[in-house]
């Protein structure tokens, strides 16, 4: 491993799994966990206790980043945001900062703004993580095989290839791609189908429906994959929207057009053209 | 098992894995499997020589249900109702006939239509199968611990008493409903998740994204869990929208609206309403 002191902002499920693997991959790393809240560091300490010795500190006092020579920044978007302005003063130049959130253009324009020139910020966003959140659901070998994309301004070339080589050392698969498209993809792969699961969560669960006492028995494995993401958590979420705004809309409408294309084929009994679609989705879905 | 001669209908999934738990229950019991296709009886004689000795005879021929004490129609659900027209004039009295059709309402008038009142129809409705089709992907066990509807007409009640025995005896749980309650409860639990992973499937694996190429590096399970179900039978489902055509678009009007409401607060960035629906939904799954 290439760095000597990384701090991982942000002890969820993503953070902490890092800071497993980075443990595993290099056991004279140092590795400093920062929390917002006391009681996630007492739930960092309990684990430690537990015989997995991971960070060598634990502080909520994100101005101890000035140590590290990585900084990996595992918060919600709004979040890393907010940080990467409150850390600019005090990062030790030659710093190299990167991040694990979803969307990746408000970040960038934040860590061009925020940053001084001394320090090379990478966007970073690994396709991993599950409807589990927090330092409890947090495990070794998250992100093998996951892909992992990179955004490099052309300032931090060298820190990207040296991020490169980090990732490909856990397992993941760097894919570096403009912070434009990367946006646009994840609206339409994972944002949206977010939404869907939520939004197809609260109309059925609604407890407004005819029959609903009979209802939980009629939620098979069809209604379970489809909604599983919805336990995600929801202040991550929420700056994802926010934050991709525009692409998220623009993903949703699509669906909606999509969705009025369904309704009229049912509402007209066009038989040919419903098994159309569904054998058109059929094909799509098994190609993947 | 109560039964002596087991004709059953259809052999796909869901009628190839009753076979298997029918035969396994009852070494003794005669089973004829009728299929419309050849091709059909052919991968069924293969299974039976690869040491599965399954069913007792195979047929095209529909006129063979005469001979049987049970019918069970595993068959399209638009089919299901051609099929009991064009049995009806052969069924021996005292006859029971059943389904495994998605819907009910249909079902249910065309059997009081179209048999005789010397033969008595239960509706079927086991909620068990997956996005694998066909008689291939039929195995033991696949209506272990699912809830198994029945629709049991006023003239039926022995009928369903000895459905009630024989679908506990395949390790089922039987609910008795009336099919209205059915097929609201489906259209919200089943039917809409399967419209709405195959309009996701469509919409986003239409090929016309930017950065198309790259899309499948983030298609993560997220997106696999979402749309899973949209690889299931095309004319199976068509038949399903079709004939639960107004329930389906009451459910499908109702997401609509809730997507309505996502795209509202995401557009004027109502970060409480938002993270609100997201809570509500993150709730609503956990307590599944």
């Amino acid at each position: 491993m290439s760095f000597r002191h990384c701090t991982i902002v942000g002890l969820g499920l993503l953070g902490g799994s890092l800071a497993i693997d980075l443990r595993a991959a290099d056991p004279a790393i140092t590795l400093t966990g920062i929390a917002r809240r006391q009681a996630t560091l007492d739930e960092a300490a309990r684990l430690q206790s537990a015989g997995r010795p991971v960070f060598t500190h634990l502080t909520t006092d994100l101005a101890v980043v000035r140590e590290a020579d990585l900084v990996v920044l595992c918060t919600p978007v709004q979040t890393i945001i907010t940080q990467l302005a409150e850390m600019a003063p005090v990062l030790a130049p030659e710093t190299i900062v990167t991040d694990v959130g979803s969307t990746k253009r408000a970040i960038m324009n934040a860590a061009a703004t925020a940053l001084p020139t001394t320090v090379s910020f990478v966007g970073g966003h690994p396709m991993a993580g599950s409807e589990q959140t927090g330092l409890t659901a947090a495990r070794a070998g998250l992100y093998r095989g996951a892909t992992w994309a990179l955004c490099v301004p052309a300032n931090a070339v060298s820190a990207g290839t040296r991020l490169v080589t980090l990732i490909e050392a856990l397992g993941a698969h760097p894919i570096t791609l403009d912070p434009e498209t990367h946006d646009e993809i994840v609206a339409a792969t994972s944002h949206l189908p977010h939404l869907l699961a939520a939004a197809l969560t609260n109309c059925v669960l609604s407890g407004r429906q005819t029959g609903a006492d009979l209802l939980p028995s009629f939620l098979a494995g069809g209604f379970r994959d489809a909604t599983r993401v919805a336990a995600g958590s929801p202040p991550m979420w929420r700056d994802i929207f926010l934050t991709n705004r525009d692409q998220v809309l623009v993903a949703l409408e699509r669906l909606m057009e999509e969705l009025a294309g369904w309704r009229g084929a049912i509402r007209s009994g066009d038989a040919p053209h419903l098994e159309a679609l569904l054998t058109t989705a059929q094909h799509r879905r098994e190609r993947l």
